[in-house]
Order: C-alpha cells, then sequence, then structure tokens
C-alpha cells in the first residue's frame, strides 16, 4: 500500500459509504461494519456512531485509537457478513479470510483487501449520543485494486452501488480547500 | 406529497446522499447544501455538522426547526449551485425556482420539488464540534417523482450517481428493526 494525503482522506468518507473498523484489543483484533459515519469539515477529522452493544466498543474507549477501511463493491457479501456476527464469538479477520497488516500510528490493523485504509485517534467521545470523534493520522491505498466503486447501506437489508461521476468542479471551485 | 413512515425516514440518510435543509428565519426561507450527515441508531434521529460560517447556522440555533429535502439526480446541478452561494446575499427558493409548501410541525417549509421531506426538531447541539443532533417529527414522500436516484459527494467537486441495488437482506435479518 502507497501512503495517500492526509488532506484527501475525508474523500472516502464524504459519500457515505459502508466501511470497515478495524480494532486491537490485546493481542486480537477485530472488524466491524458500519454506516453511520459523518465528515467534520474539510479536514482529516471524522465521527462515527456505536454503542456498547457493539463489541469493538470497548476497545474503541480503552486505546482510543482505530482504522478506517474502505472496501469495495466485490467485497460487498463479507463486509455485510462481518455485520451480521459479533467479535465476542468469532475471529472475524480468520473467519473471513482477511489479512491484518501493521499500521504506523496505532495498535489497530489495517485490512490488506481494502482499497484504502485510515489509521485514526479518537480525540473525543460524546457519551450522551455515542458520537466517537478521530483524527486520520496516517492514510493508505492500494493502487493496484482494480474495483473502485464503493456501495452503500439503504438500512433495510439492501445497498446501492456506486454508478456514473457527474462533475461540478466549476461550480464549486470557490469552496474547494487546496490540493483537494 | 404523502405521509411517509417516521421509523423508515433513516433509510433516506443511511447512504450518504447530498441533502437539502430548509431553514425559517422569520418571514425568510433558506436553504443549504449539505453532506456531512449521519444516522445515529435505527431511529429517526440524525446527526449533521455545519458552522457559523453558514448562514442558516443562525436560524438552526434560533428556532431548533429544520426540514431535511431529499433531491434526486435531475436536481444535482441546482442543489450544487444552492451550496455556491449565501442566503444572505440571495432568496434560494426564488432564484432556483423552488417551491416551499407549508411543514405540519416545523416552520421551516418542505421543498416541493424533492423526492422526501422530513420535519426535524433540534434537540441537542455541540458547539465544540458543529454537530447538531434532531429528531423527525413527521416525513413526506412524492410518490409520483420519477427519478428516485439520489447523488453522493465525492468532496473534490464531483459526484457519485446512485447505481445497482443489491440485496443483502437474509444475511441481515436478525439485526434489522421491526418494520424496516
Amino acid at each position: 500500500m502507497k501512503a495517500f494525503p492526509l488532506n484527501k482522506t475525508f474523500t472516502f468518507l464524504e459519500p457515505g459509504p459502508v466501511i470497515l473498523v478495524s480494532t486491537a484489543c490485546g493481542d486480537d483484533f477485530n472488524i466491524m461494519t458500519l454506516s453511520w459515519t459523518m465528515v467534520l469539515d474539510f479536514t482529516p477529522r471524522f465521527a462515527f456512531m456505536t454503542g456498547p452493544w457493539n463489541y469493538s466498543c470497548k476497545a474503541l474507549l480503552e486505546n482510543k485509537e482505530c482504522v478506517i477501511a474502505i472496501p469495495t463493491v466485490d467485497m460487498a457479501e463479507t463486509v455485510v457478513s462481518i455485520g451480521a456476527c459479533s467479535g465476542a464469538e468469532v475471529n472475524k479477520f480468520e473467519k473471513f479470510k482477511l489479512t491484518p497488516l501493521k499500521a504506523k500510528f496505532v495498535g489497530a490493523p489495517l485490512i490488506k483487501e481494502c482499497y484504502a485504509n485510515i489509521e485514526c485517534k479518537i480525540v473525543d467521545y460524546i457519551e450522551k449520543h455515542g458520537i466517537f470523534i478521530m483524527d486520520a493520522v496516517s492514510a493508505w491505498i492500494d493502487d493496484r485494486h482494480k474495483e473502485k466503486r464503493l456501495f452503500h447501506a439503504i438500512g433495510d437489508g439492501s445497498f446501492i452501488v456506486d454508478g456514473e461521476k457527474i462533475n461540478y468542479r466549476e461550480i464549486m471551485i470557490a469552496k474547494l480547500p487546496d490540493g483537494v
């Protein structure tokens, strides 16, 4: 994987795809599937929502670290299945034949099979709403990854795959941050 | 427009599309374009992020009400253009030939041209992060709206249109809330 510029990491989350979040709990790694995410401004700062019913939540609160991994649509069935079981019962990396790679700044692993991986430090937790706030500290892209289409949860068990791309850069140019 | 069940409103936001947010400021209505949104659990509770640089922010803080309107891809150029100008300078409903309709429970107007409209009461504001938390109190759908594809911001001036739909309901069935 190649280093990816931190100031562009928000472009993986802004379209609202289904993501994977990896955590480390001692020597154990876990993964959760997540759709409740949000970009906070044009910065490498993000929010996501989860709660104590989720096995990953304990590791997030203890380590204050995670990796946000961006799966493409060829991984959709695996990603949905990861969300349908608990790390309390299974080792998800083994069960779903995914490869943990050592991250640079966090104990949580990168997921080799994903298109991109964003190492994050959790900087705040709004307990009342279950919202975690995190800063990206390093990002990686697999530039040989052929499939680039992401997919989005509807919330009823169906998903929408990325379709055509349209360009309104000229209309937005004054609002875009430098270098994006 | 027809009433739409509140417990399914999250299915418009969970896929992460670009949305419009309407507000009322006295007799004046305003609209902003937004992509930084998040579903909070399987409830009609949502979050979005904006800040004081945004003209709509004052109305959100004062009235604690808004309408989340869901535009389809045939409105994309209008929606992007709405985001590129300020309500401090133009009346966006007039400029973009959009029709405000009276909402049931909030002073902010529905937008007739949108596929769906969700009336929201703001229940919390996390000033430190610019995050507004809101509950849907009423929702409407234009069931004669032919175009149903939503679109998603990448953040660099380009946008991704909804493509094919895939179904993993069987894998997720135990995790889905009743009636969704």
